[in-house]
């Protein structure tokens, strides 16, 4: 197992901190990536950073994840509807946190299930963009 | 904000005109996308197509529509299902009008579910072809 | 056939414009009709106008229409529950096209449920009092 | 008690025989009641003839109905939607027979749930016109 | 096609009239079938009874009846669960008649639900042993 | 605003006191109206009364009321189905009360669920005829 | 039976006019009280009052209320889910009125269930601090 | 039509046999194209494989297969939530069969859901990599 | 554990080819066992055929099943409700194939449930006759 | 009333203690048989047993214990989902004892509802071959 | 582990015998303390009693008992609602058996379901106050 | 706002290392409490520790925590069905963050339910004793 560990984001982030700023904020996703690598690599760890729209391409990207340290993946939309992501974390054999922006528990009902939570190690949702540094510790503490 | 509309199709629309004739007729994608093209040029609106069976290139080019005077979206199977469809919607800005060739309510019931109809600005369905024409009047119509 | 579309309007619209303007806006019922007759007369068609607030009052209406050119139906409320106006479309014979002024679907989920959806021809919904017009220009596409 | 029989026919009845006549056959209303009149005097009843589209009508003649020595009633599409004539039929205190033409649960869901049913004596459906007669034998046997 | 009925009872009426005689009355079952006999003799028909408290030996008895002129199907409490029964009689191609001796609307609510009734051709219930009698005289006017 | 309470009562209301007295006493709806006025009277306002069968009747009536210091409604069946009623007393403006003579909530499931409820500043149930009194009282300290 | 009136308050009210006052005004426990017990004592009745957070000191207060001449609970969260509290109620044969300061109906889905509902005499909710008042003149009228 | 049958793999496939090696073996895709081609040349047919992760990919590859002589697919988790596949194997025209390795049914409720089942002509599931072989030789007699 | 394998037939499968032809053809059910028989013998295995419309007797045969090479099992319309058939799939040890003749994803919802799937290793549905060569291909295969 | 038992065991219970020993133990049902006879005995009662694996057989068995002093009745897989056993045991007037050897709650959603359990004096499960001995215990109290 | 057995009442037990005797009879909480003593005496145990309105209070006894030879339980009103109960009788290690008055399934709906029946080891139900002797031999054999 | 942080645990979680240690570790509460301190007091804040099996106690404390720089709250059961809880969190208008030791979506269907995930300002689950921990670096930084 290596000491990277893989920052997978879904649809729609690619535009964080450009589009609904009042509900996300006006961090950029770049921004984000920058956050967590700065706090990865004072731990020892090196990021590796991808982002897609493509919900196969997030599935590609896991099933490169497998001799990762962890994946931080916030799935976006798709964390209420994909088995396939499901099924690629299952298989990935990696350690896999589940990461939330907003609070999902207060917003439509469809948001309040999540296909992946079941299979991630644990989940952190609702802090805004320290989900992500939120994440980023329990994984870490999760390698130790 | 610019007066290009984008007309936009999902999955399996690229056939149209071509398979299950006698459900959808057969004019073509092609067909529809010159029909609308010249409608809208005559109410000094030009129109930019695209199509894909890739519901995370949808996602993309609705990104990419956020300067564009209307969105016309049929998007066909996603319609149903796909959350990462309705998040881009929201996030875009753009007025999009959800289309629909066949009316949805005389079909199967997972067909009655609109994932997208909330964040758009309104819906035309059932008037199979025409539903194009008529669902651009309304944009023309939104945008005076 | 006619060449008669009937305007029929349910219950509570006889108020548009003069209550809730701040959801409804303040053009009023005779506002619409009048827009839908002029429209209409445009393209050599006539409009006999009717509203009640009788779900069977409105049956009584559909009947009678069956030799017109066409009915665009706003049914309000009896649209989510009404199978008596379900029965009197389909025994109609007419087109008729449903209409709703605001997003349906934005609203409490009682109102995402049509029972006269499945027999009408198309439905047009969201586009606030434009719906009319772009109901009126769909029902005389379907004629041509 | 009178020996008076109500045949009571609600929403869009009164186009039997008319309309869908491939479901429902061209036997008009006129001819049904003339049908269940002649059987009921046969028997030494006499039969009193009503039909609305409106639920609150009938409603009133369920109410006046009390000292009749049974009601057949045919609430079309109301049956499966009225609180209101469940409520007039427990007030009524009269035996009313439900009666459906057509075979209720070949057709929609929504057609499978009488609200009525429960207050009624027992209730004929599927034999077509001949579910009238039938219905009125059984209420004529209720009553000796 | 013979002139012979099937009068076919399913389980638990062979007690009818020994048991629960508050709710069914004292009439046994051996009654129910001299009356339904008698007439259907008086109208040129001759009856066949049959009971079983066994699903398969009433899928066999239905099975054996495709001759016959109709059945009177009285099939109790596999009314609400059997597929089996279900496809005898799609199977069968004979006439069958629902019958129930109660207002099953009344009772409890897995109840409600007949899984014979969309594939008989019309269906009788609440009248007491009347039900049979009733049945019986719709069938009749089917062969007319 | 003028000081006028509208008492307005809906389907079977017309003949309490009549039927079911075990269920809803003999009170009469007259003598509902005298009492209630007389406690209006007494209280500085004027009752106007009405009553119908018909769900449109009770949506006029509504919307004749917007001037009313507030409306006191009974809407009996139509409580658990009817939109049209919601969307009038939306519409009016006028501040309404939901009231009911028996506990609904011991009665039939589709007897829980009120679609007027939430757009009534407050509801009074199963006080039998008291409830129209507490509620008129509720109706008054609101108007304080 | 004694003269005495129970008035109980369940979870989070002890707070009553302190937190939330937007929503619920700044009225507090103690005031209401004490308004309540003016009133009650106008018409000839003392007021003993009691909160608690704790379900079960709930179910201990009813139960300890079998002579009283009736209770006034507002059981606040516990109304949605407390069995416990319903069997106390029957348990406790006292005239039990169910009190809510806010229009439930308004709110989540989750406190439109009243698990007390079916077994107090009556309730009363939405009028504010009034609803005490008013569920307090229920509550002597019944004793009437 | 050719004698081409198209093999099509979905989601997570391309990772058969290196993962999850418990469940589903240690048989890799390539194995599984390999025997499934052998067979197919013993019968005459061709074979030409695909797998893709990307739900749209796989629509692609459906609308391809028009002209040849069938398709194996066992579209993994997009079985459970695609209508687009089932669009495209709809307008395909090609005959489908549906394969899955494992018994779905034993495993999670979201996987008994098949939303290309109704639009195949046939499926198999749960001998292991026996499916594809069972399959194939299932489409071979389908063509004869 | 013998060579033998049973053929077990579900409820009206010995109408097969008699009834409803259009649906499942005119091979008979005689036909069907020659043809299993046939192809059984050439791949070493015998086999031991046996219908029955009663729920419990296929219980029976299943138990007296232990010692086969495996079952072919169509359990017709017992497959959508028998927990009795599950239980005596599960306790008698052989490997039992789900066979059906139709696809049942096509048809009704309740024959969307299999409650004998879970315990079966496998099923095979839709090919109409063939389904039984087919399964049997397939049992020949898990037994290699 | 005599003073003999019906010990009456459904569905694949003859194979108890030789099937799923892991699950049931290896005490077989002739075991258990003996076991409550002695324990009935030194009570004062005979026992007599009966065992089928067809629902019709069980509904004939409880028909006839109509004079016995009671029945202990495992009524395994047909508990879930027989309205005849239903029937019969409310036919019977007998007091029936429900008795289940695994805790049925512990298993799979379909075994927790209980057809037969409100028609049974009570109920005892989880004890394994104990819950016999345990509910004779509570059929010989109840008739104290 | 001790030979003292727990015997546990939650809510509104303490008023067995003195409030609705009609359901429960006039067997006081002390007699079933005192008949339970006595009983478990006799086989060599001795009895802890301990009762408790509070649901928190119930789980610290739980708790307090893993030294015990096992627990009679009646959880009252808290067996349809208490996760906190089914966590701590799991936490608890000691042999749980779950016991009803009142044949629960005769009752609301709401008294259907059981949170703890999962985790105990077996449960008794229906018998009235026999249940918790019955109950009690169960665990007698248990600890055999 | 005051520098103190409450760490707040709910029912069972006194039991925390001493029971079900396979599932929860052998960590004590009273050690979780040391390291949450510790790493609190790292960060300039002092934190209380509470812990109840009664839900009210919860309530209680909560409400006197509305100084506190935030609340660490593992509800335990309670979190699935506490409406109490939430309204508690609502009105003490602290920062309140979700904690969870295991993976509830891993677990049983009513642990996916969280009544009080949509009023805190985020959750964190899954990563065992580390949750608390993780939680704390979310609170803190939300006071940054």
């Amino acid at each position: 197992m290596s000491n990277e560990i893989l920052l997978l984001n879904g649809p729609n982030l690619n535009l964080l901190g450009t589009r609904e700023t009042d509900m996300y904020g006006d961090t950029t996703l770049e921004d984000v990536e920058n956050l967590v690598s700065s706090a990865a690599e004072a731990a020892g760890y090196s990021v590796r950073c991808a982002q897609s729209n493509v919900e196969g391409e997030l599935v590609d990207a896991l099933q490169a994840a497998s001799n990762c340290a962890g994946v931080l993946l916030n799935a976006g939309a798709y964390t209420h509807t994909s088995v396939a992501l499901r099924d690629a974390i299952k298989g990935a054999g990696a350690k896999v946190v589940e990461i939330h922006i907003s609070n999902v528990f207060q917003r439509e009902d469809f948001r309040h299930v999540s296909m992946i939570g079941p299979v991630c190690i644990g989940s952190v949702s609702g802090f805004g963009i320290d989900s992500y540094l939120v994440g980023l510790q329990a994984l870490i503490m999760a390698n130790e």
